[in-house]
C-alpha cells in the first residue's frame, strides 16, 4: 500500500489524500473497469500521467481510485500521407517528438518538462512552451479523442480529420479540462512538417523597452519567430550566482530563435533579426548554430529556475499573461513590491506575454513569509488581470490558482462552468475541487 | 415592413420566416436593448452577418427579432505592438485582412466568400478557406470575445492575451456554435507576421494517387504549401464547357501555393515542390510569380462552383472531409455512384481533405430529382463518416446537415449538446432549431 502514497502529490508538491486504489492500466478496456468500479463504490476517480502539474491537478482530494496512464503508453500510429500520430495518453511528449521528427514531420508543443511529461497531461492542462509563440498550443493540435465519460460509457470524438465544423466543439472543451469533463484513452494529434533548419540569436539591451520594440518591429518586417525569450538584470544576478560566473547583469536578455525549411531562409530571418536589434539599441548579439553553440546560448534561460530556487528560503511560482506591450510596465510593478526581504521578479516568454512570475523569500521566517505571500501572489495575479491578461497561461487552475478564477471569470461565468462540469459529470465524480468547488 | 422580408434567407436559399422585428444596432447597448426586448416579449433572437451561410443557419424559422450586424462594423484597433486586432462583428473578413496587411500583419482565415462575409458570421461558423491547410481556421485566431448572454447580461471573454488556459474554454465553445449560445458584439484576433512572398505552382497528374502521393511526400521534405487544392477531370470537363475553352480534361491538377518571408525561401520551396511533382509523374507543371499569372493558374478553381451550377439542372453541395490519404477512394465512389442523369463530383481543398461535394441533376425532372437527392446526400455524408471524417468542414451544420448530425455525434453526445445549448439559453430562443432540435 506504500505504492499509493507516491501517487499523493505532483509537481506542486502539495500533499493530497492517499487513493483506496491506484490502477495503471495496460488497455483502455481496463479504464473502462475502473470507471464502473469507482461508479459502483461511489468513488472519486482521479487521472494521472507523469505529475509534472504545476498546480495540484492531478493531486487526490478526496478518497478517489487514481488511474495513472504510465503504461498506457503506447504510439499507436504515425500516419504520415493523413499526418496524424495517434497515441495512447501515457506516452511521453519528447519521445513522440523525437519519433515523428525520423519521418520529416513535427510536433510542435514543448513544455520545459517534454522529457518525462505525457502527452494525456499536456492534453488535461492544454500545455504550451516556448514555441507556442510560432505554432500554437496543445489544443491546436488534437484532431481526436477517445475515452470514456464518467460512468464508463465510451465517448469518440473527432479522428483523422483536418477539418471538423459538426456540432459544439467537446474536443476544445475536453482539452485543458484537467480531467473533470472525461477520461481519454486515445489521442490524434495533427503534425505538420518539420523545419529542417533553425538558429538561435542573443541579443543584450539596455531596457526592457528597446527589447520588447525590437521584437514588435520584427513581426510587421517578415520574422516569425519560433521562440522569444526574456530574462531581466534580477534573473540575470541570479543565474550568475548559481553557474558560479560572472554575467552581464546590468542589462535585459532576448533570446530569439528562428526556424524554416531551408538554411537560406534561416539565414534571412537571423540576419534581419540581428539588423533589428543592432537598430533598436542592442549592446550586444550572439548568434548561435550548431546543437554546442544553442545549448551554451540557453544555459542560462535553462538554469533560472534553479537558480531562483537556490538562491531563496521559499519560493512561489505563478506563470500569468499578460498583453505582450505591458511587460515592461507589468515587471516594473513586480521590483517595485520587491525589498530587501522579498525578491518579485518575471521571465519567459516575451513573444506571448507569457510570465513565469517568482515570488521569492529571501529574509523572512517561515511566519512573516507564510503571511505576506498570498497578499502578494494576489497582487501579482490581480495585475496581470488588470492589464487585460490572464492568472495562467500554461499551468492550469488545478488546486493552487482555484482560489484566483474569479479575478477573470465574473459569477455568471463561474456559474456556466459549473453547469458544464455538471452536464458532463453530475455527481461530481472526476477529479473533483479542480478549476472550480 | 418589406425590409423584413430581406432577412429571411442566407446562401442556402432556405426561405424562414419572416421576422417579428430587424434591427441592425449601431452600439453594443442597442444588441442589449434587443436581447431584453426579446425577453420580455419571450421572441426568440436570430442573428446574422452579411447571409452568406451556406447551411441555413442565419435563416429564421420562428416568429423572431432578427439582429443584423451589417451596421456594427468598425475595426477599433489594429494593435501592432500586442499583434491583435479588435473589432466588431460586421466587419468584412477581406477588409480587415487588407487593413491589417498594410501594417506587415496577417489575418489568414480565408472563406470563398471574404469580399462580403463578415468575421462575426466566420466566427459563428468557424469559417475556414484555402489557406486553413497551414494557418489554421477562424477558431485559431480568436483570442477574446465581447457580447451579451441571452438574457441580455454582458460577457467578456479572454482579450488580448496571447495564452490562456484559466477555466474551460468558453471561448472555443462559442465559435462555431452559429448563434445559438451567445450574442457577440466585439472580437479580438491574433494576427500573425504576414509572408511576403508567394507562388503558385500548378501540376497535372494522370492519377489521384499520384497527386496525393506528391502532397504526402512534400510534408515530409521540407515543404509546407499555404494551400493545396484539386480539380478531378470530371470538373476539369465543367469548367471548360464553362469557360468555352479546351481544357486538357483527361487529368487531375493540383494547384499549390507556397509562400515565406523572402524570395529565396519561396523560390527553393518552389523548386522543391517542382522536382517533387515531376518524381512523382506530373505531365505538365506551371510556376506562376506575378498576380496575373496567378489570376490565370486560378481561374479553373474559381469557377468551378458557377460552372457545375451552369451545367446542371439543380445542384446540392456539401462540404465533407475525409482523412487525406482517402480522398482518392473517396472520389472514385462518387463516380460510381453516377449515371447519366446524376452526377457526383468532389474538388477543393487536397491538403485537409475537405472536399466540395457536388451533387448535379443532369437529367431527372423535378419528382425524380427531389426523391432520389436526399439519399444520395445521405450516402455521400455517411461515406465521409465511415472513412473516419466529417459531414461538414467549414459550412456548418445550421439547418441543412441537421438531419445528419446524428452520424458523427451518438446519442450520449447530442444528449450532451442539448444540454449545453440549455445551460446557456434555458428558454431556447437564441437562434432556436439550428444545430440541434
Amino acid at each position: 500500500m506504500s505504492l499509493n502514497e507516491d501517487y499523493r502529490s505532483d509537481h506542486s508538491h502539495i500533499l493530497g489524500i492517499t487513493p483506496i486504489e491506484v490502477v495503471c492500466p495496460t488497455t483502455a478496456d481496463e479504464v473502462k473497469a475502473c470507471l464502473e468500479k469507482a461508479k459502483e463504490n461511489r468513488w472519486d476517480v482521479v487521472v494521472r500521467g507523469a505529475g509534472t502539474g504545476m498546480t495540484g491537478g492531478a493531486v487526490p482530494i478526496s478518497k478517489a481510485l487514481v488511474i495513472s496512464m504510465e503504461k498506457l503508453n503506447a504510439i499507436l500510429d504515425i500516419d504520415i500521407p493523413n499526418r496524424v500520430a495517434v497515441v495512447q495518453p501515457g506516452v511521453i511528449t519528447g519521445y513522440l517528438q523525437a519519433e515523428v521528427e525520423k519521418q520529416g514531420l513535427f510536433y510542435p508543443p514543448d513544455p520545459a518538462s517534454l522529457v518525462i511529461c505525457t502527452l494525456g497531461g499536456n492534453v488535461a492542462e492544454n500545455a504550451g512552451g516556448p514555441r507556442a509563440l510560432k505554432y500554437g498550443v496543445t489544443r491546436d493540435y488534437v484532431l481526436g479523442l477517445k475515452g470514456f465519460w464518467v460512468d464508463g460509457t465510451p465517448f469518440s470524438l473527432g479522428g483523422k480529420q483536418h477539418k471538423n465544423v459538426a456540432g459544439y466543439d467537446l474536443i476544445s472543451l475536453l482539452v485543458g479540462s484537467e480531467g473533470t469533463l472525461g477520461i481519454i484513452t486515445e489521442i490524434t494529434l495533427k503534425l505538420i512538417p518539420l523545419p529542417l533548419h533553425s538558429c538561435d540569436i542573443q541579443a543584450v539591451f539596455k531596457t526592457m523597452a528597446e527589447a520588447l520594440h525590437t521584437l514588435a518591429n520584427l513581426y510587421t518586417h517578415g520574422i516569425f519567430p519560433s521562440a522569444a525569450e526574456f530574462m531581466d538584470r534580477s534573473c540575470l544576478e541570479a543565474a550568475s550566482l548559481y553557474l558560479n560566473k560572472p554575467l552581464d547583469t546590468q542589462d535585459y536578455r532576448l533570446l530569439c530563435q528562428v526556424d524554416g525549411f531551408s538554411e537560406e531562409d534561416v539565414h534571412i530571418q537571423a540576419e534581419r533579426l540581428l539588423s533589428y536589434c543592432k537598430k533598436n539599441g542592442a549592446l550586444e548579439v550572439e548568434i548561435a548554430k550548431t546543437p554546442a553553440e544553442k545549448s551554451k546560448l540557453w544555459e542560462v534561460r535553462r538554469c533560472l529556475s534553479l537558480a531562483l530556487k537556490a538562491n531563496s528560503l521559499n519560493k512561489t511560482s505563478h506563470d500569468v499573461v499578460v498583453p505582450p506591450a505591458s511587460i515592461g510596465h507589468f515587471l516594473s510593478m513586480l521590483t517595485s513590491w520587491s525589498n530587501e526581504s522579498v525578491q518579485l521578479l518575471g521571465y519567459g516568454h516575451l513573444g506571448d506575454g507569457n510570465i513565469h512570475v517568482n515570488i521569492l523569500n529571501v529574509g523572512l521566517d517561515k511566519a512573516e513569509w507564510e503571511k505576506i505571500e498570498p497578499l502578494l501572489s494576489q497582487n501579482v495575479l490581480e495585475l496581470a488581470v488588470n492589464m487585460g491578461g490572464s492568472i495562467t497561461g500554461e499551468h492550469g487552475i488545478g488546486l493552487t490558482k482555484k482560489p484566483y478564477l474569479h479575478l477573470m471569470a465574473d459569477s455568471r461565468v463561474m456559474e456556466l462552468y459549473r453547469s458544464i462540469k455538471a452536464v458532463f459529470d453530475p455527481e461530481n465524480r472526476l477529479n473533483p475541487g479542480k478549476i472550480i468547488n
